[in-house]
């Protein structure tokens, strides 16, 4: 599981900043979390292959999260795309998007669905084979929804170092798959139990634009890497309250909440030249806080 | 009157080169051209004021000509813009925009206009005092205007060389102004006519996206500046008829025709890697040719 950045900044455009979107790599699916204009340049920049995207993920309405993405699509389009894409968003996304296919005169090279996200309640949103998307609601000035997103359990880990040096790569693959292994030459049991570890699921959660909302945590407990917004430091949490945004502080006390493992920060103000304060701001209440910085890959 | 490129590209995206956009400078007037996607960050990175573009002309919507102006519509309104804005557009422009701020549950700061385009007749679209838009059809896939601006005539030129030195700057304003003066000392009647020199109005017309089309030339005979879109060299000639676009060599006819006074090309395939050849393609047709390069302002 690796969680990519391609834009660090908020609403107010800023030269060599870019708006929110992110890429989650699950094994070989990719997911596009947001995408603000010009998220189609920061993918040909850092070389992700638009057609291994197959799912988008857009949190709501609010131009930074989403503008890009009718020009992704036209590119997808103008580049003979065949594989399908999933575009999964809030009410509306669908009429505009369609819209201006209409007046371009477009029909699409590639299946395009729509799922809707409810920005009112909890669902799951996509159940995958190797993972699920499951959204919950954000308070923000629109409607909007955080996503978590869960890599299922991977097969089960063989604890090589207690088998035998000649242990048959047969009975090897069987323990992997969860059954027990009776090894006839040497008369022994091998419990699955004793034998392998489970390996626990991989969890990430998304937490675009909110203010700051103590119902939040109960949705990703335990989580290994939340992504909340920081549009502000502490001295202008009225600011972050008035516009439905949360400071350094309050993504920290979420992440404290929810004792998640690590919490990435970003989608900072316009109006700060660097973030430093917001690193430390966080860090005194949780830790490990890391700022979101555009292109670095962060693995879970 | 300065003609600035923003954008030098076309559909296809491409690292470092920017979809159509241009700012046409008339006085203390800022027309923008055609809004690519990102083009905000190129109004940024020239230091263009927002605030002082009051017109935004789109020529059709495909997205490499239109995808930049929500954002920009948005960032407007973030900035508490006051000033009126008039978008001049084809059909469906304004309903996908008003789409995206309904959505957004944006209220703007300002009042912004539509003025329909029309893709079937030439037209008067806009008349200022100090200059008008006048829109003509393009051939392409899509309901598709080009643009001549013009900017109405200024006052006329004093020879000043012809008066006497001791002229007196009253009749000097009068003269200026078109009117006969008569110097009761010199007992001298000075015909305006004689001593003034009417200056021309300057015109600029635009072909963003077209096949080659001999009737275009009609619309703007004798243009002091043309852009038209060079998409291919002539070696593709055969993708320009079937996309319809243009080559280089036809643009250069189109300016020939028309006995513009200069062409600038743009709008490159991103097949293309340098334009050298675009330039001399054109040249052996139409001189001067110049290329489109982004940033680069060009005086009328």
């Amino acid at each position: 599981l690796e969680f990519r950045v391609l834009g660090t900044g908020s609403a107010n455009p800023q030269l060599g900043v870019h708006p929110s979107a992110f890429v989650l790599t699950i094994e070989n699916h990719l997911l596009l979390i947001d995408c603000g204009e010009g998220t189609q340049y920061q993918l040909l920049k850092y070389k992700i292959k638009p057609t291994r995207i197959k799912y988008i993920l857009i949190s709501h309405l609010h131009g930074d999260h989403y503008f890009g993405l009718i020009g992704l699509i036209c590119s997808f389009n103008l580049n003979h795309r065949t594989e399908p894409l999933t575009v999964i968003g809030p009410e509306g996304l669908e009429e505009i998007i369609l819209a201006q296919l209409k007046y371009a005169q477009s029909k699409l090279s590639f299946e395009l669905t729509f799922l809707l996200t409810n920005p009112l309640n909890t669902e799951n949103v996509l159940i995958e084979s190797t993972f699920t998307v499951f959204s919950f609601p954000l308070k923000h000035r629109i409607p909007c929804t955080g996503f978590l997103i869960t890599k299922t359990a991977p097969p089960r880990k063989v604890l090589a170092d207690l088998l035998p040096a000649n242990f048959a790569p047969v009975y090897y693959k069987l323990l992997k798959e969860g059954q027990d292994v009776y090894d006839e030459l040497g008369q022994k049991w091998y419990k699955n139990s004793e034998y392998t570890q489970a390996m626990g699921p991989k969890t990430f959660a998304y937490c675009s634009d909110t203010i700051f909302d103590a119902d939040l945590p109960k949705y990703f407990p335990n989580v290994d890497l939340l992504y909340h917004e920081a549009t502000f430091s502490e001295e202008q949490v009225d600011r972050a309250t008035f516009t439905f945004h949360s400071t350094a502080g309050q993504a920290a006390e979420i992440a404290k909440m929810a004792k998640a493992k690590q919490l990435i920060i970003g989608h900072f103000s316009s109006r700060y030249q660097s973030y430093s304060h917001f690193l430390k701001e966080s860090e005194a209440i949780f830790q490990p806080t890391m700022l979101a910085e555009e292109g670095l890959n962060y693995i879970i």
